[in-house]
């Protein structure tokens, strides 16, 4: 392939996918085994049990969905909700707005609670929708925003709802790795994940968990489950260490090596020592980015460390100066999406991109093509 | 992760996945950039190129479903069917009954025209259903029944329903890349595949390919795609060559690299020479396992060189060898699904499985496994 189109590295600095360690790199090559073979089990078993401790949970459903962040997305809602069912979706940004769509498409009655985007989900707002549709399904909200970079506090909606029948889902893409996520300290029933973003391995499979509760939401729902292969019923009977290994379907087997490796890396470094490293990393960036004439685009005290919001300087072309970015130093950022369209970057540093010398060489860039 | 879990190589000669090619293992491992990338762009457009050839198609809607086979089954049937919507589906062994629970599932009234296990799908008796049925949203068969190993003639049906408003929907999921996939010239409007079988990649993409007719159904139906990740009127925004190139999810960008390298080696060896390789070396296969006293589960005119459902002889313990030949001698071959569990293995020569080579060693190791 080298000779038909040579791929030249980028320093991956956008909303994702993230830069990808060596070593991961070469995981993804290891020999492909099939996937019942005990060896590749292992492997599935491992990593399961490598994401209860990034989710911080015990739920014994997890397991990567063999796609990408927005099939868990779907997975995470398919699974839990029936048509009629009630879901109140907290809405600051693209995503909460996906997980409406995914709702209506399910035939779900949806109740909107939304915020200006940039801006938290008033917890309060979100108690008060649920105190006027109390027979409400599920409760969603994003952790981490991809299209704004808030970050949306989960601890009261969460001790709020675990008093309800009310399952509380929460879409942890952006935050997975990156910053604390605490699935069981924070009442969360029913959460997702993508690889290409704080754990920095290449996109192709999905984090999920389900709360006991959640999965016996699953296992009495009057309807299947809308989707097949996401069926979280049927992958129970293969995924899990208890399992009986019932076929299903053919899971991305190279990818699961990636996905390991990933998180044997993570744990090497230590969670708390990376959470650590990507505030810290993330508060360098805002600094010199308001030095430069940036500003912030989420909410004080609501920012993601991981992905950086900021609304160029006056004057600056936002789509002239990202592409040179990536094409004279080799940089991709990320545009805006939505109403955010053209005037803001969010620049990702997440995984084994949140270093200062991403920074550096990000700021000494954006330097030279304002020279 | 090695030195976590060493994966000791297999020859893998089961129903998927197939041996992969180093080159494509190399591939895997290229340099992962963005999905927005216009060099990732690039590798995808030429992916989607390939596919047409040996989907044998000039279908634009051609392009990799970011999951497996199964995920592409999904779409293909969820981006067709509506509601209501009347579903003729051929059942003759596990994927034909897979179609059945999709489209249940999906809420459409399914006729099933089932055959034994083993045997062809009539054509005139799903042509007869689709008389009783005239306003059939789709009749669907499976290609290549992996379960069993049948190769089903699509001909005939092709032709009958090119003059009728149903859509033919084929699974090609064991056919595409080593047996002639012919969509045009047998008016197939739907066809799905996976990407660990003959075309010799590991799993995690699945090929799929919409004819103009299917395009335009997926662009009037009056419900949306009860699947947002999977709504290929979306996927279109951002997959085809002359497309906005719209956001919709990130694309699994190392398995994209891995599959291009797999499409292109299968056209440095010539399409024809790659039928012909599995033609061979799967009627190699057939006369010794006849010799040693296996029988042919598959009926006779209508077996599938690259996958061979043998009967094993009286008194072998199905389960029993198939786990030594995988300890002993690191050969993978697959046991039989749904009534034909322990009494059968399932051989596939596949891809770049597909050799005299692997024809021999195989039978050394079954030879010394009854020794």
């Amino acid at each position: 392939m080298s000779e038909v189109f040579p791929i030249e590295p980028r320093l991956l600095l956008g909303p994702g996918p993230s830069p990808v360690h060596p070593r991961i790199l070469e995981a993804l090559g290891r020999p492909t085994v099939g996937h019942l073979d005990g060896q590749f089990l292992a492997v599935m078993d491992d990593v399961n049990e490598r994401l209860r401790r990034v989710f911080g949970t015990e739920n014994a459903l997890t397991f990567p969905v063999s796609g990408t962040g927005s099939a868990a997305q779907e997975a995470a809602m398919a699974n839990v909700l029936e048509p009629g069912d009630t879901a109140i979706i907290g809405i600051n940004g693209v995503f909460g707005g996906r997980l409406r769509e995914m709702a209506r498409r399910m035939g779900a009655e949806v109740v909107a609670v939304e915020a200006e985007w940039g801006r938290i989900l008033d917890p309060e707002a979100l108690v008060d929708a649920h105190r006027a549709h109390p027979d409400a399904r599920v409760l969603a909200v994003v952790h981490a925003e991809t299209s704004t970079g808030v970050r949306q506090p989960l601890g009261e909606i969460g001790q709020y709802l675990a008093g309800t029948d009310t399952l509380f889902l929460v879409d942890t893409v952006t935050s997975l790795g990156g910053i604390p996520v605490a699935l069981d300290e924070h009442g969360v029933d029913v959460a997702y994940s993508g690889t290409q973003k704080c754990l920095g391995v290449p996109p192709g499979l999905a984090p999920i968990s389900f709360s006991e509760r959640a999965a016996e939401r699953v296992r009495t729902r009057e309807t299947p489950c809308q989707s097949w292969y996401l069926d979280a019923g049927l992958l129970a009977e293969y995924v899990g260490e208890g399992a009986s290994r019932k076929y299903h379907h053919t899971a991305p087997i190279n990818m699961m090596y990636a996905l390991h490796e990933g998180l044997v890396i993570a744990e090497e470094e230590g969670l708390p020592e990376r959470y650590e490293r990507h505030e810290r990393v993330g508060g360098i960036l805002r600094e010199a980015l308001l030095e430069r004439g940036f500003c912030l685009f989420a909410q004080e005290g609501h920012r993601l460390p991981q992905l950086t919001a900021a609304v160029l300087p006056e004057g600056w072309d936002e789509g002239a100066l990202r592409r040179r970015l990536l094409q004279e130093h080799a940089i991709e950022v990320g545009g805006g999406l939505g109403p955010a369209a053209g005037t803001l970057w969010r620049i990702g540093l997440m995984g084994h991109g949140a270093t200062e010398e991403s920074v550096e060489r990000l700021l000494a860039a954006v330097d030279a093509v304002r020279a």
